[in-house]
This record gives structure tokens, sequence and C-alpha cells, in this order.
């Protein structure tokens, strides 16, 4: 997402307050990208950075979340999976992956809880234009972002997702609880095996360092199929690269998290609403 | 002070955090007094509004405090004193009011603490010309307001000081302290007796209420003398009207409020600038 001139309410003594916890803090980008959202709405409400050290992350979290005009955190590395224990309603999304990415105050005080990264995904390739439904996904990592994907997509309706993880044991446990959760979706353990698929997503880190190749063996993609990044730093990965070398449609981590914002924002104004 | 337009820095991954917490907190002006003064120093930062539970404060503060990229905390009613125990080096000012109104992390991750409310007033007269070396006050009122001014008026080389409180004990302890420390000074603890003084000053909520008169008699109140109030709303107490039909200069609480601002903005970005 370009920057847009951004927008953001005057705060007074009556702004309601939003969070981004992170540790580092300075490198995220969603108080430009909420603030403008908050304004838009007509909320008198701002997103702070706030940088939480892990050492004083219980003690920093129980604080925020005393403070009565604070009405949302979202939650980034390395917090996302740490944050579970301090929600009271863990919304199903986060449930099953295990892990957050926002809480907010609802209307009887109480702090629900949601992991919005895989469903920001979905948005996004949706907002694109891209169909899901049936659609058979070769997930490379299953970690963070690989669950949240998973899962996101099973939800989203795709008919087969084969996960790979240099750890087979946390790709067998992630495809065990997508497929618990939607059987109607094949969720399985596995090599990376391109053809029977038409869409291949990079769940992990590597592509991010300058010398990084693909994460994985790109014989048999060919042109009809999709290839994701969920990196966005670099915005074209080596991966990405091979693939619009074959001729693939291609996305990097942007349609993720502008997606998410979308989604995200709307979690935090409708909680306003209420 | 009237409401300029307020700027404020567009908050990023970057931005510095301070806060003023208090309970209620709806009412408070700081974030658009501070705002536009961090903005045009140039720094990264904002002032958010925090509301702060009574029976959370321990744990609310312990939080706040732990947040890496939160440099500075302004205390509103009713947590002068309770701030307190949080400060590391409580600065001479606090110290020998009681209570603090401003803290700042310093270089060394060090919190400071100062009180600003009587050097609020002090700046305040000097910034309209009116010299206070040599003065002789009769001060109404030995609570939170009436410590601050006291120990401040003292500093500022006020030759004399008569505090009258309702609770004579709190009158006379308070004149001790300042004697203690400004023997310079004459402090005292006594009747209201106008006569003598050139300074009269009401550091009682009396006055803000529609009904409220004076709230002290104002027998022996001539032209020369200055009448100040702390109230800021309503801007004309009965006290200020009556002093004013005498031919008194007077002030209102904004003399306070505007000096204070001044010096805890300068308080606040020297620290930032450490």
């Amino acid at each position: 997402m370009s920057e847009t001139a951004a927008q953001q309410a005057t705060i007074d003594g009556a702004t309601r307050l939003y969070v981004i916890i992170g540790d580092p803090i300075e490198q995220v980008r969603s108080p430009e990208v909420f603030n403008p959202r908050f304004a838009a709405a007509g909320l008198n409400a701002v997103l702070a950075p706030v940088h939480v050290r892990p050492e004083l992350f219980d003690e920093t979290l129980r604080g925020l979340m005393a403070i009565g005009n604070l009405d949302g955190i979202i939650a980034t590395v390395p917090y996302k999976a740490r944050i579970m224990p301090f929600i009271d309603a863990v919304l199903p999304m986060a449930a099953q992956v295990g892990a957050a990415n926002a809480l907010r105050r609802e209307a009887d005080g109480r702090w629900s809880g949601d992991m919005f990264d895989g469903r920001g995904l979905v948005r996004g390739l949706r907002d694109a234009d891209v169909p899901l439904h049936g659609r058979r996904v070769m997930l490379v990592g299953a970690g963070g972002a690989g669950s949240a994907v998973a899962v996101a997509l099973a939800d989203a309706g795709a008919a087969a997702i084969t996960i790979f993880d240099v750890d087979f044991g946390k790709a067998q446990s992630l495809a065990e609880r997508v497929a618990s959760v939607y059987p109607a979706c094949m969720a399985k353990a596995g090599p990376v095996n391109i053809p029977g698929h038409d869409m291949l997503i990079n769940a992990t880190p590597i592509g991010m360092a300058p010398g990084d190749g693909a994460p994985m063996p790109l014989g048999g993609l060919t042109p009809d199929m999709l290839a994701i990044d969920v990196i966005h730093k670099p915005e074209t990965t080596s991966f990405l690269e091979q693939a619009r070398a074959v001729g693939c449609r291609t996305f990097n981590g942007y349609v993720m998290l502008n997606g998410q914002a979308e989604e995200l924002a709307a979690f935090f104004i409708q909680g306003a609403r209420q």
C-alpha cells in the first residue's frame, strides 16, 4: 500500500486509545494505516505504537488492559502467541491458529481476541478477484503465518492444502488441526510437490535476506498457477521473480497486509459502535 | 488560553509517547495544549489521555512505566500525591509539596518527578510582568493547589506568606514546611487578614459551584492589591468579581494553566533531547 497523506483525529481528553504492541516497534506501519480509517469513520480514536519489552510483557499487558479508555490492541512479532492468555473470549480463527493478533474490549468489558493474518490474505485475494473456493494449495511453512494462512484458506473453501515445513511434525500438527475443523478441505503434510496444486504459497521468512533463493523447488510450476509470498520486504522475492518468469500471476505480502487492514479496522470500528 | 488549531505529529512506529493520567479524564486539555508544542519543537511525540481507574492505579502505572517508548507522564486529579512512590528521583519542588504532576524518563532510564502547579502560577505572573520578589501573600487554602502555590511563591522570593485553611493544622503544617526550606520567607498560619499583604490568593475550590460566594472576607482589600484565583471555570468567580469592583488587578486560573504548560513542555522537550 502506498503511503497516503495520513489523517488522524486531533487528540483530546475524550480520545479512545488503540495500541500496537511489538518488539521492536519502530518499523510498524499500523498507525499510518489505521488512524486515517478511524478518522474517516468519525471516531475520536488513535492507534499508537507501544514498545513492549519481552521481560516486562505480562506487567505491560496488565497495565495496558487496565486503562479505562483503551479499546483495542494489535499484537505483532513476537507476541501473537504470547498474548493468548490475556484474552477472555478467544474467537474461532485465533483458537484454531493458536495465536491472535487483535484484541478488542467488548461492551461488557471483556476482551475478545482474533487472528487476522490469514483472513487478511483471503480478503486481499478476494479484493483482487481471485476465487478461493475449490482451490488446491501447496503451502510452504507451518509457523505463525503458515498456520493463519492454512486455517483461513480452509475456512474460505479451499479443497486441499498440502503443507510442507522443514519441521515435519509442525506441518503434520497444522494439517491435523485444519482437517479436524474443516473436514471438507483435504489437509495433509507432505513434501513440496507442485503438480496437482493451483496455488503455491511461501509462508516462511526465506526471501527476506538479500541472498535468499526460493524457499522451495519450483519444478512443475505452470503459468496457470498462482504464486503468493507473505513477504512484503523486498516486494519481489526470488520466489516471485522466478514465478513471474514462468508466467504466473503473483502476489507479495502487501495483499495480506492491505486485506488485513480492512478486516482489522472493521473489527475495531464495529467494536467502538457497540 | 484560547484553543488554537491543534497541530500534532502524525503517529508512526517511531513516535514517542506521553500520557496524562486522571480520573475522570475526558475534561483534560493537555493533549491540545502539548501536542502543538511537541510538533513545533520537531519531536515525533504525542500526548494521549489515559483513564486510570483508582482501584487499578498501581497495576496501570507499572504497565505504563514499563512501555519502552513512553517518556513522560502528567498526573492530574486525583493522582498527584499517589504517584509519588513511582518516582525514582523526586525533584525539590515535588519533595516540598509532597506531590508531583509530571514524571519524565531520564537518559539512564530512571524516572524523575516534579511539581509544576505552583511554578505555573509563578511563570504565568512573570509573563504578565508581575514582580514576585518581596511580595506579601495572603493565601487561602492549604490543600494540593495551596501547597504548590505557597512553595513556588516562597521559592520565587515572596517576603511573607500567611496561610489560612479551615483545617488549621493543615495551614500550620504547610507554613512550617515552607519556613523550613525558605527561611527568608516569613510563612505562618493565621486567619484571613488582608491588610499588610499585597497579594490575595484563593487556592480552594470555593467559587466553582454556581452559588458560591468569595472564600474569604474581603475587608481591607485595596485597589493596589493583586487578586488571584486558581479556579479557571468559571473564568470570573465571585471573589474576582468583587476584587475587580474594588479596583484590583485580577488573574484567574488560566494564568497558572498557561504558565504551567510552558514549564511542563520545556521539562519534557528538554528530557527528549538528552
